[in-house]
């Protein structure tokens, strides 16, 4: 059977430190499953986009890049802070895999205790490509962003006028 | 049919910023429909009091002011950071309206997103009647702010030993 | 102080019946709290109608009987199934009353134990004035339906195409 | 290390053929983790009883019996029909445990799916000693439900008026 | 931009009525977002697989079928009865699409009130085709049941040991 | 009957502090309910532990210390902000208790608003004693740690690797 990775992010917006994370786990694998985390999400800081523009986002620069046909994507929704289930949650939102792949220090953990494989990811210009900071960028203006995405991401993002969005969530203060 | 506005807050609690407002929008619309949000939360720092008690302090002002009858209650609890759900909570728990009236920019943007015209309400005297700033000085037993909620309010608050509820929840550090 | 009953129900829809009943406890009670249960549910066979329009409804009647200041509002989602949460979830729902009524045993069981005091509604006509038939006459387009609720709800019911509804969730069979 | 194994049930009420299975499965093992399953209800036809009311009933039988020393106490939420985290969920409430034993067959199937050991247990008079039929008959008036339950059980439910409770559970119709 | 239909579906399991219905609408549209409902759910009797596996038996057969490259994969949490917020829900989870497609009256009724364009799909062999009649078959061992989904969705069901977990949920009685 | 105390706490983890104040409620109590709260998470920075872990780390000093048979576990899952339920969650999910025991302001706010009695808990080296602390302690390394817990859970910590986990959480930046 074909080897099988699964990429875990928020991929808030999708940028191509992510692109570069995702060409070196199918250097290692016949396809990757794109787990697309706190799915549920939208019009915060830490996840502006909702899943749907985020699935679109992924799947135009895929199709882009001719490799649509090495990927499936999933969605993960956070069980919030009850986290001794969400290693049960990627199991059953996701189909099957065998290596999961990540950075973040708990979601290894989570993955460890499981006894599921899990690898870290080699950076790619981490402090460029980063999606706070990208994010941030788009909130105030700063036009340099759209280096740091694919030009499919950054067309899509002007299209839902992202910047307008990510500049009202940063000026929100009084809103819980 | 007659021209309503949703005036949508927390109300924590019901100030004289907020009646300000609330006279300013029917001076414009032939009713109100007064929105309650984050109904479901009572006992924190930016939501003290329950609904209920919020629904009282609202009810008894409009009455002894003569426009309890200009006025439509609802009350529309948080979908958390699950926004894009929330217009379509608003909209499931008022009764009809046409316009909508807020100053909060994530708001603003969410119905805005959602294609409802939005307006925004002129400040009264913003930095003094402020929700988090009335709160502190009940926590902190500031007898000023009394002033700067109707009678009526003031009244009820005592009532409920609110100040009391208050330092407690201002003191607390330990609890989740 | 005030005597003021709670007076509990889902009001799917607001009928004759339950305005005799307000009517009734009106005559025991100087105000009365009425308290939209199930309030988060809409669209299903028991609970066809949004809390908004529910709100909507019962208002358009209380204004045009004349009785709207004698009146509060009050929502409450139910708690589902976890029932030992719930009469914490009325309380904090509503504002202060000392008495509720219902006709429902679990409801009076639950106020009975949390020690709240309890009051069953004579029933006027329960036979003919009851939701479940009511519902079910709307949505088989037995036109009788309008004569068992008031004018202003037949009126409002058509306005939002309420029959159609009715209609649809009624063949509804393999949805979950 | 000593073996343990896990038994789990609703314990609606805890009946005679509960205490036989958990005395037969403590022949197998040093000790036993009682899990009290879908511990959030209450006040339903299936779930009459509190979680802190199971755990008191359960807990005076196995004191009489002289076994306190040989359980240890762990109360598990229904994950509702979200069946892929229930095994995760168990997992998270319950002091470690090395063999399930059930006679449910989703239960069965769902810790076999997720590889953890699981075994039947014989039945003891099951068509006598079965929650339903004992749930039916202390709603219904007839005494004989006492020969069913442990003395304690019988003794507590009558403290807590457990009988009137069931009775209005039962005839209950109209609320969701 | 190119069109886009949204396809909604359990697909417990994707069977052959579902493949000639995405053919059908493929004729119509230049692209598909496939939408996956009560993603959340799995071990029922309305909803057996996961959303992971779900999604697998689809992409296989896509794959197979050459029109992976036509389709996308979006995955939708039921909003349970609280059916207000579902198709807020959908626009939330699904790429960009422009007309729904649906046999559902409750899903038709829903997009419709909010103004989203919708469609029947016509049905392929209705009676033969047939989720509900399908999962029977499977729990029954009724070998049959083959013939009714494509070959990669037999071959898959056999590999994760579906028709046992089948057989499990159906003679499932007692856990709620 | 005899005399029950409350001891509520999230115990993250047990110490010596929760142990000495567990022994001075009992010489004022016939029994005491040990109220594990926040019983849902684990994997945070409040709540490394889960609930499971919990119970076996208290059990085992119970066990050690001869006094098992004095105390009833109950598990108390967190309301979130929804503070308004929280009372009746403590009640529901709790063996029959007449005074709480606690120092946290808001749970003794929240119990006196309720009627039910409540008592503050002598600190016993309070400074050195805390939660916080010790969990930083753990998470960078410093041995000392273990004197501030019974010998049992400095065992039970090390055998589930639980000083690898608090540096994983606390080194965790990026995850939600």
């Amino acid at each position: 059977m074909e080897k099988r990775g699964l990429f875990i992010g928020r991929f808030q917006p999708f940028h191509l430190g992510h692109l570069e994370a995702l060409k070196w786990i199918l250097s290692r694998e016949d396809r990757v499953v794109i787990g697309i985390g706190s799915s549920q999400y939208s019009h915060t800081h830490k996840n502006p986009f909702t899943l749907g523009e985020r699935i679109e986002m992924i799947w135009r620069v895929l199709k882009q890049e001719g490799i649509l046909d090495k990927c499936l994507f999933a969605s993960i929704p956070d069980t919030d802070e009850v986290h001794s289930l969400w290693v049960a949650q990627v199991k059953s939102c996701c189909p099957p895999f065998s290596t999961a792949y990540s950075n973040d220090p708990l979601t290894i953990l989570l993955f460890k205790e499981a006894g599921i494989p899990v690898m870290n990811i080699p950076f790619f210009k981490r402090t460029i490509y980063e999606g706070t900071r990208i994010r941030e960028m788009i909130a105030k203006g700063d036009r340099e962003w759209e280096k740091l995405v694919h030009p499919e991401v950054a067309k899509f993002i002007r299209e839902i006028k992202g910047e307008d969005r990510l500049r009202s969530i940063y000026i929100n203060k009084t809103r819980k």
